[in-house]
């Protein structure tokens, strides 16, 4: 069933999450952002109306999604007359808990995956893991996430939490290795750009292995002679220099076991 | 021109080398490793002559190709009769001099790319850097590069070095994060192909952004309390909790200035 929706943030989650309830037949009403500019910009993308006054939030929708920041969550709610209406937010890490001053019917929808704003993603395929405080309610959220991916499963808080954790080592943490590894080559004018096959085929590899078999390179070789002269090498980034002896220890513990 | 090439070693590298070698029209005349199965296996593969013996190895070769670690060299190349013919490693972090003791002619060819052995790669696509003693010889391993390879590219060893660490960084280093998120999710019992399409989207992110704009998550947006949470619930596994602090604080430290 098609929902009256109202997107509290204009953030990258909340953009592309406004896009995907949008294209897949709901209504988004109005758009709240603090700041103007995003909220307008999100706005137009989803032909909704915006505003920065919580207060001016129109009851009438049906659905109420937060995606900002957790610590931002009273600011807004609590100046908003939600009439018991389904309230949602989208975060891996807050717990379903923190819904329950604002409405007598909430739920988490939390889709797995990174979102910059310009880039297309095709949400269907993206994991969803929803949680609410009621079988209703939860009955509801199925139909919603149902409504956009292919791929909806029931999480409770804590293990959404973990879940989050594990996203933050397999993307986050990720992406910054491999700015560091840019780094690495700007030193010595070494575009970045030649890494690119190497990134993607590392992804690649783990679709089909388990990444502890797919696992290369001097630590897990225990190629000593190597890892000294990396080390060398690093010794005018204390910075780098740590992580690349943590995940080194790292690697070569596990693979010990 | 095609070449008749020896291989010292049967590993990941080794493997892929030859395989591509012979699919380029190059002939593998013998395998050496110095324990048999993944020597015989190797040979078998590349339809060539095996051997456990450094001293068996035929001197007529035209190029011999060492994919061993460096501390092993000493001990196959010292008992073989190169008779000055072309000698080349393929080591990221091994400079070219570590050649010189055994042949008047020799070079590096570098491939950048993470190699496990029953894994298919187009070797065409991989990006080739190549060093050698001498313009002819450098001459000769562009031939052999390009005959492999659509993407040849001269480095130094000092230059290829920094190359080995940032593929660390982006390649080994990564795995590893994976791997550790595995982990998290393996506590509370949820499967680790959950994660796969974070991890294919995170990858494909940086084949258009720089990866510095690309970054997303907690750290980044330096949301205290959602890291907070983060650490609490990774006060069980001083590993991963290590990590997780080195990790966001290099992030935070990266995008602030």
């Amino acid at each position: 069933m098609s929902q009256s929706c109202i997107i509290i943030g204009a953030g990258n989650l909340a953009t592309h999450l406004a896009l995907a309830l949008k294209k897949n037949g709901h209504d988004i009403v109005q758009v709240y952002n603090r700041s103007e500019a995003p909220a307008r910009e999100l706005a137009k993308k989803v032909n909704s109306e915006y505003t920065t006054n919580p207060y001016q939030l129109k009851s009438s929708a049906s659905v109420f999604f937060v995606a900002v920041k957790d610590d931002a969550f009273d600011e807004v709610l609590s100046k908003i007359k939600l009439n018991d209406k389904l309230l949602i937010h989208c975060s891996g890490s807050t717990p379903l808990s923190a819904l329950s001053n604002y409405s007598a019917n909430y739920g988490v929808l939390y889709p797995l995956q990174t979102f910059s704003k310009d880039r297309y993603l095709d949400f269907n395929k993206i994991p969803i893991f929803i949680e609410s405080n009621s079988e209703s309610n939860l009955k509801l959220m199925e139909e919603i996430a149902s409504s956009l991916s292919e791929k909806v499963f029931e999480l409770d808080s804590e293990k959404r939490k973990s879940l989050h954790v594990a996203a933050v080592f397999a993307c986050n943490f990720v992406n910054h290795l491999y700015t560091l590894a840019g780094d690495v080559l700007q030193e010595k004018e070494i575009p970045f750009y030649i890494l690119k096959p190497l990134i993607a085929e590392t992804a690649k590899k783990i679709q089909d292995l388990k990444p502890f078999d797919a696992q290369t390179g001097p630590a897990v070789r225990n190629d000593e002679k190597i890892i000294a002269k990396h080390i060398e090498s690093l010794e005018d980034s204390p910075e780098l220099l740590n992580l690349y002896i943590s995940l080194s220890k790292s690697i070569f513990n596990h693979h010990q076991k």
